[in-house]
């Protein structure tokens, strides 16, 4: 049956595409390997496919995360959050079906649960079964306590204070399931369920030039609503199509600058140390120079914050395309 | 999981698209629901897919046949020469993979035995797990022959005389191991071992008007420096692109006139009554009409073959895109 | 500045495409080599563009008229109601803006007034200048009268009768402006101002056997409910995706029987020789065996219109996709 | 002929697309909204177009530059390199053809001549007339000294040293004129003609996780057999496919550390004050943050740096997708 190369090289000749959406006007198109699934669960279409970025989760046509560079997006949602804090006890996943973001939580080991709420099991298997390595079997580790259904009722009822929440989810689309969890009243939920010193974050949809402001920057502005200090940070996903963004926020303690917080963790230089003394893993992607180039996004990013006005709400929300 | 409908609908939200090439700067573009198999054999990559025209085979990124129109093809190939014989006993396929050749010779009682030669015995298997429609169970059919081979070869060796000799191969392509079928040489041997009112038909490429000169004219062409009568004939099939070709050929009897043969075949009248009167099966595409509309291509394509001055031969061969 | 066949070659490593969609999931895609005009009228884009079909007019995304095919599609559509007729005077066109069906219709020298209503004078214009070679100066021709403006209420207004008229307009899109001259209402008007022995056909959409019942079945259903006789007819045009359809129809004269016209037109023998005796053309597409493939159209084609059961009226409209 | 948004929005449901490969399997695909120009030079395809990026210099099917994001890619260019001299005053641009590298060169005041040669005139004329914005009238500035011509034997015969050498050429592919510029013959060259504290930057193609190593580390590893430091750095330029990658290389005064110097250039915080004090431009993208941004690359991108062995020459070239 000849060697991979071979398998490769003849599929492009068999002409089989799988072709993305990623602004009205732009696609990205990619060889389609094999389709591993094709299903569709109760809230949406769900495929693994392998493509020139590996094995892909896709659901309702859109790439969620990629083999190649899958350690890329789960490293920027997650380290930079757990090593703000430094030693987080109880961390909060709302979405994250893949399992990789539970995955690099449980690598610290200061971590005593992991309360993760996504509402589509099927995905959760599929990935257990056809992206393995996403979860890396993290969810045979008990500290993880993983919850099918609706993140927000979930959030809302669960007892106790986090240390960091992180919201793994699909972007703010119409009629998409996620779109409460984009709101001020989602954040001022969090704000209240942040232990001292915790931290929130949340992928941001694109943060490239041409489209951080679908709602990048009405994350970034109904997050400043909440949260005293707000970094917007962006990391190139080549499988979503470019720079992808997130938002970190966090309250400052009592009697320090705010400036000078957010200053000094955009240029943060002891990362490294950090790495070390707290999950001690050797990150393919995360480390003290890669700390920098996420943290100071480029001046067009820094002027659409700056000049963005939406606060989304429920009464107003926000929608990608 | 949502009924038929609905996942067709989501499926193109997907954005999986099969593309052909049709001709340079040509492609065809179709929605790929699924990829039931995907592997590759000793001479090619093979597919079975499913797109807009239903389930498909590929070959080496070509379609070979769907679902959807692959009774057109079929019948198209093989009724009019068994009709034009009358009462075949012994036929030869070279080609037909899918069994569907064989599916439509062995419904003419008539029929006592048919050889079938392909050189994939992978397509032969995947087409009876995953097309089982195509070759509808023909294989247990005691009258069935099948050869896994080469077909020149073995044809070359194989005694006795055949009624119908018909090549449902795939079209010549550079370094494509069917190229010695299409050739002057080939036919020399088809007509040596034709009995006395015996047919040739082989499929030719494509009949459309932008492209029938590719090799369908060459093989009409070549057709006419062995046979007496050739009859270059079309049928409209979507899933090929448009109108594909076919060649029919035979040498008069005795004491006919070439002219007067082919014109009476060409306008013949009484289609249906010998459907009656042979297979006696209801055809989705070929009755008496249906003849009229094959057998009577648009001008240019008889202009074409009238210009044609190439014969194929080994030292001279035509290749496709 | 290198030779044509440069030129081509690299345009097509540059990458320009013209997608166009021929039924949901399944589209066509053609180098685009050229934009010679790009704009907008007041119903309509309008482009004039160059691909592997040559020269193309694009009205709203749609291929009208494409260079390599254009006279296959008007002589398909003039020639064999004009020979129906036998010495038409008074030709009635409905669209035509490409002026390619005048250019047919005057050929004949039996006419005395071709009247032509488009509704779309940009399209008229650019024609003319970007396609002189489709009406080849018969805007000149003292013998067209060339209306700008609505087609129904231009025909319903006009005085006098008609010996063919003509339907050369958009299939029948929802918001579409050609939607009313595909109803029986139009039709029964159309039968009105028709002379004895008068002739009635219309372009009807594609005549592929995935798709002839989008509308092609339809208009025929519709037409049997005006017209004695009602021949359908399809024509292989590649650039518009295959086989096209066409409905043509008239009433009997009296005392004849409609199956034995309607077959003895269907198996017309005397074609060459009728052209002979009127416009004495040498076609390029329509001649006397062109004729017997045009109006025996396969079995699916005449099964789906003897099944078809909608008659399209202004209440009950008809929309292709 | 209706407001800017329709006919965009019209122009979609055209569907022309311009597709680009990003490497073998992955394609971006642009609605195509006009085509300005398109011919050929004695060199090369050149078209200038319209798509979701704006107007667009494509030659040879590949995106030269984009009216959205040009300055990030020429900013990120020449800025960076400038200021690290400081006060340059005399700048080589090996192409440019756009003539946005002489732009922000000549923006400098200190700069009393700029020797830029490109091979192509065409594209330098047709940038002049279809994309003037690029050049803003710099090529009537009187320290610009245009010389249309091969970089490689113009930079060897011109006398004289230079503050800055800046190569704006394609990317290496076979065949192409530019290849002799990405090796270390070229580098040696270029050393020998850097006056004390001289500055180096050559464009280096792809910066992404997933094709960094097609050139960018080998020009890297290139660089530092010439260079004591070598500074690698990104830029997200979404037209072309993702982060873009950029090589600034120079020879360290004595008694410097070059590990040191290199550091204090990745974090250097007073980058504000010296555009203040030197070309004192508020720019579109570059900035103190920025700089941090683009200048601290990710983790993988450095250990491709690291491990990369392939030194470009003559005899041993490297040639890009």
């Amino acid at each position: 049956m000849g060697d991979h190369h071979t398998i490769e090289d003849e599929r492009e000749k068999a002409g089989f595409w799988f072709e993305e959406d990623v602004l009205p006007g732009l696609k990205v198109k990619m060889i389609l390997k094999e389709i591993s699934f094709n299903g569709e669960s109760k809230f949406q279409q769900v495929q693994i496919i392998k493509t020139v970025f590996g094995k892909t989760l896709v659901t309702d046509g859109k790439t969620q995360s990629a083999e190649s560079d899958e350690k890329i997006y789960h490293e920027s949602l997650v380290v930079p959050a757990m090593l703000k804090h430094g030693s987080p006890k109880r961390v909060f996943i709302g979405g994250g079906g893949e399992l990789a973001t539970a995955r690099e939580c449980l690598r610290f080991p200061s971590v005593e649960e992991v309360v993760m709420v996504d509402i589509d099991e099927v995905v959760v298997n599929i990935c257990k079964e056809h992206l393995p390595t996403w979860g890396d079997g993290c969810w045979e580790d008990p500290r993880l306590n993983l919850i099918i259904g609706d993140a927000y009722s979930n959030f809302e009822s669960i007892g106790g204070k986090f240390d960091v929440v992180i919201m793994d989810i699909s972007d703010p689309i119409e009629a998409g399931p996620g779109i409460a969890l984009y709101t001020k009243e989602f954040y001022d939920m969090v704000a209240s369920k942040l232990s001292p010193g915790g931290v929130f974050v949340t992928q941001s949809g694109s943060g490239d030039v041409h489209n951080f402001d679908d709602c990048m920057t009405a994350i970034n502005r109904t997050c400043r609503e909440v949260f005293d200090c707000v970094a917007p940070y962006t990391s190139s996903v080549p499988s979503f199509g470019g720079n992808w963004g997130f938002n970190m926020a966090w309250n400052s303690k009592d009697g320090e600058e705010k400036e000078e917080e957010l200053k000094s963790w955009k240029t943060c230089l002891d990362i490294n140390d950090r790495i070390k003394s707290t999950s001690h893993h050797d990150y393919s992607f995360y480390d003290g120079e890669t700390h920098l180039g996420m943290f100071n996004p480029a001046k067009q990013l820094r002027r659409g914050m700056e000049k963005e006005e939406r606060v989304i709400t429920r009464d107003n929300p926000v929608f990608m395309y």
